[in-house]
């Protein structure tokens, strides 16, 4: 039995999740939970009183929102390399916190059509969806990776969002989005995450519950 | 010359960043960076592209975001013991991310006057700010400190969130909220950093720029 539980949809944020237990290479188990009533379930908001996914219950120690699930598996499995000196984290945090922020809230709200009045963008975390974009474009320029010079968690965080992004419209086209996005995509991990999760959404297109 | 450069504005999120410099107890050089073109400025926007506040430099090293200014510090400082070991951040990184992310945006969609649409709640991150506040609300009760038996950075961050919420209104009134900041606000550099933001205010009133 795996002490690592995975609780996720194959068609939500729970793939970033995925991607990063893959890149960990852990065993770990996956509960796939479906939208609705099972989801807002007494039973699982045991887990996520959110009543979304994904979450991750490793021991005792349950975990939700992707960025800190991505955050925690890097550091309760150091062996796996995938956060950086904690010492030399600056840029790690600073890109993470700052897709769960700013850029998650900028896209949400370009979606629902805010327009934020122009005497508001200075107490709006994200001040606008144009701003965002171009911080994103700098922290991006030039680099393999998001923090430092080696592959961690931040970059599947920030990778995956943009590799969403870029795939519904949600961000924008840039050319330094694209190319660090086809770099981190070609990694095996990215590649097997994404196989379980289209073809567990395929099975569940099949069997529908 | 403090090699801690911390960038701010005393009537802004910047106080959470000075509560956090504050437990740290290492000495920090405060820039007040006034708003408007000096915060838009090409100088201000090679240390924060999005040109706000806060952000800090240690050596080389910027870092934006509130959230990630508090836990990148909690590391590089290590003796101020403000990080839990890095195999026991389950809530530490949960309970960060979740401000970060959803509740900071369904606080400021609420103040936006955001109404999400039914069928796009589950697309949303936060869902709705009823479900941001009970999930709060479960992660705090009966705790002193919101990651494990100790204070650390994500109390600042936090508490931080909930102090202002509760002054402003952007959080509602409860009593499990009430208690957790009553404890943290009582602590010396909560006061300290309190302190010195009010007394910058009230210079810069009395000196409009
Ligand atoms: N997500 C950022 C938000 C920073 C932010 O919005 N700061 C505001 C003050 S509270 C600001 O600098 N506004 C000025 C502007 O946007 O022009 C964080 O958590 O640090
Ligand atoms: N802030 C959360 C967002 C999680 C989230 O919104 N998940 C969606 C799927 S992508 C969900 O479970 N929606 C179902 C619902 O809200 O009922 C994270 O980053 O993990």
């Amino acid at each position: 039995m795996s002490e690592l539980h995975f609780y996720t949809h194959p068609m939500s944020r729970g793939r970033i999740a995925r991607w990063m237990l893959e890149e960990l290479g852990e065993p770990y188990e996956t509960h796939f939970v479906a939208y609705g009533p099972e989801m807002k379930s007494h039973t699982y908001r045991r887990i996520n009183p959110m009543g979304k996914v994904p979450a991750i219950r490793h021991g005792e120690t349950i975990v939700t929102e992707c960025a800190a699930i991505c955050a925690y598996l890097a550091d309760a499995f150091p062996a796996a390399g995938l956060a950086p000196e904690p010492r030399q984290r600056g840029d790690y945090y600073r890109w993470m916190f700052f897709v769960a922020g700013p850029l998650e809230a900028a896209s949400t709200n370009r979606s629902l059509k805010v327009e934020v009045p122009l005497d508001l963008k200075g107490m709006v975390g994200y001040g606008s969806f144009e701003t965002v974009m171009d911080t994103l474009e700098i922290a991006l320029t030039d680099r393999e990776f998001v923090a430092g010079d080696r592959f961690s968690a931040a970059d599947v965080y920030v990778g995956a969002h943009i590799g969403w992004g870029l795939q519904f419209g949600s961000i924008e086209r840039r050319p330094v989005f694209e190319t660090y996005f086809a770099g981190l995509s070609a990694r095996p991990a990215y590649q097997r995450a994404r196989r379980l999760d289209d073809t567990a959404a395929a099975e569940m297109q099949k069997t529908p519950s």
